[in-house]
């Protein structure tokens, strides 16, 4: 059977462009005793997987990332025909597995993409990173950066169930209207349009308790001189970096504040909070159910867009989760 | 009676100069019932003092900060002529008082200085913020800049009796000789002739989890990329950019390090370990009774020294504690 898949062919310097992916055809075989052949139906983009074509990412071969994909056949007790997986082996149509790292997905009535961003990862990092490492107590000042995006979206109306005023920044007057016409939130910044620094300071009049980075930068610099007495950031990303060689920032110059407010600043990766997914898919499903949070997609077609859709990411191309979708949903 | 006091009379812009302080002499009545009179002799001359004359410090008053001093007169039951007092009424020569804010000293036969430096705030900031703030571990790798002021030779030389590999960065040779030769550490960087970067990755082949920061920018943003995962920086002080406005630093860039590594940063200030003093007082004595911990002392003579002292702090005039001597030490 031959299935395609997406290559790094070359390590990018600054943003990546087209010509640095390959989309290779190659043969996957049938599955053997104990193994089980999967087609990926959705696969995730994700803004995280840049840094890691710096050096992580193996070149010229099949790169990974999450995927739901359905089993075609089945020879691994475990699995059968017909069954949703989820797995971190994206990038490519189909795949043989021996079982190691899948888990059967019960959609639940839910649609596909909502696991690949509200009730997955995404989902599940906003969650831990506003609740656990930022310590989120209820009716503080919370401020999210790239709040239209995957995880920002999600940490910023969690923020508003736990009663916060929210602030959210983005770089579109649409998702800024989404954000606060839809999502309700408290204020807005649109950082293309206006000075960071000084939006903040009229967007935030209680200061700021809690700020959830996405961003890092420029934003995290503004966001500093406006952090309330032991106030947490919580560094789940700085996607303004990702694209310079070794990840350098904009110049972040207001770190003084961390002393006299005794703030803390925590840098986080979801996997430390898989103890919680149990409690988070019960909360996130309620929360859904209730109408109490929004989630969006924007899915290109066709795995042949894999490219595109990550390159996309750092020009905001997406308003949240940003998939691929390379078969029909079933 | 007169007095001496040092008043700020124009709040400085970057580095104070000497004019912007007087020498001024005020009337100091006697103690009426319930107040006593007190002689200061040592007083604390400290880099956190800088941030607060751009606005906390009042002007053309008597300026505050850490002092000994000695009861010259007394009404008041809880004191008695000759008794030692702390207070944080320094830069002036006499004062009254109703007692409140003041505390008696038994120095137990260590010398006073001791009292203003290694077993003072100095000491306690030392011992909090790197037993609780960052939480250092027997035998990790820790870095300390400034590792010859006050507050870092004694968090260097608690680190290396914890057990730890320590680098120590400070300004001249001759600082550095006293950090390697008779402070033991490990390694020692004069980061006014090395290039801190390169010489912080050579120094620390085994990475950094602690590090313990008195200086700030460039410092930092050469520490970030060293340090393991799971490491803490506790945020001292950054007298790197006590002199500019807002204190604004050098440019920080690396922060990107906080994500993949799960660092925590931490800003403190020495009060919140006031629950630890007695632990910190009965370990640091024993300590020093044990010939493990070493302390120096700058001590420049007279209430008139007082401005130098602040200033020189910024120079690096001092080996270990600034501290001006008013009065003969009893």
């Amino acid at each position: 059977m031959r299935s395609k898949e997406v290559h790094l062919l070359e390590r990018p310097q600054g943003l990546p462009t087209l010509g640095q992916f390959g989309i290779v055809e190659t043969d996957v075989s049938d599955p053997a005793a104990g193994e089980l052949l999967v087609e990926n139906i959705y696969m995730s983009v994700d803004p995280a997987m840049r840094p890691r074509l710096a050096g992580q990412t193996p070149l010229n071969e099949a790169m990974g990332g999450g995927a739901i994909g359905r089993v075609l056949k089945s020879r691994h007790a475990g699995f059968k025909e017909g069954d949703l997986v989820e797995s971190m082996r994206g990038f490519r149509q189909y795949f043989v597995s021996e079982g190691n790292g899948l888990s059967k997905l019960d959609a639940d009535g839910m649609p596909l993409p909502a696991y690949m961003s509200v009730l997955g990862l995404t989902g599940l990092t906003a969650y831990g990173g506003l609740l656990v490492t930022a310590a989120l107590k209820d009716g503080e000042s919370v401020f999210v950066s790239a709040a239209a995006g995957s995880v920002g979206s999600v940490a910023a109306q969690i923020a508003k169930i736990k009663g916060c005023y929210v602030i959210g920044s983005a770089g579109s007057d649409s998702k800024c209207r989404w954000l606060k016409e839809e999502l309700k939130l408290d204020a807005v910044i649109n950082y293309k349009k206006e000075v960071l620094r000084t939006a903040l300071k009229s967007a935030a009049p209680r200061g700021i308790d809690v700020y959830f980075d996405n961003v890092g930068g420029e934003h995290l610099n503004a966001a500093l001189p406006r952090m309330n007495a032991l106030g947490r950031i919580a560094v789940c990303g700085m996607i303004s970096t990702y694209n310079n060689f070794g990840a350098i920032s904009e110049p972040v110059t207001t770190l003084s504040n961390m002393i006299y407010n005794r703030l803390t600043m925590k840098g986080f990766v979801f996997y430390e909070f898989e103890p919680l997914r149990a409690q988070f898919l019960s909360d996130m499903k309620r929360w859904l159910k209730e109408g109490r949070i929004q989630y969006r997609s924007t899915i290109l077609q066709g795995i042949e867009q894999a490219p595109a859709a990550l390159i996309g990411l750092f020009s905001g191309a997406n308003t949240g989760k940003m998939l691929v979708q390379l078969v029909k949903d079933p």
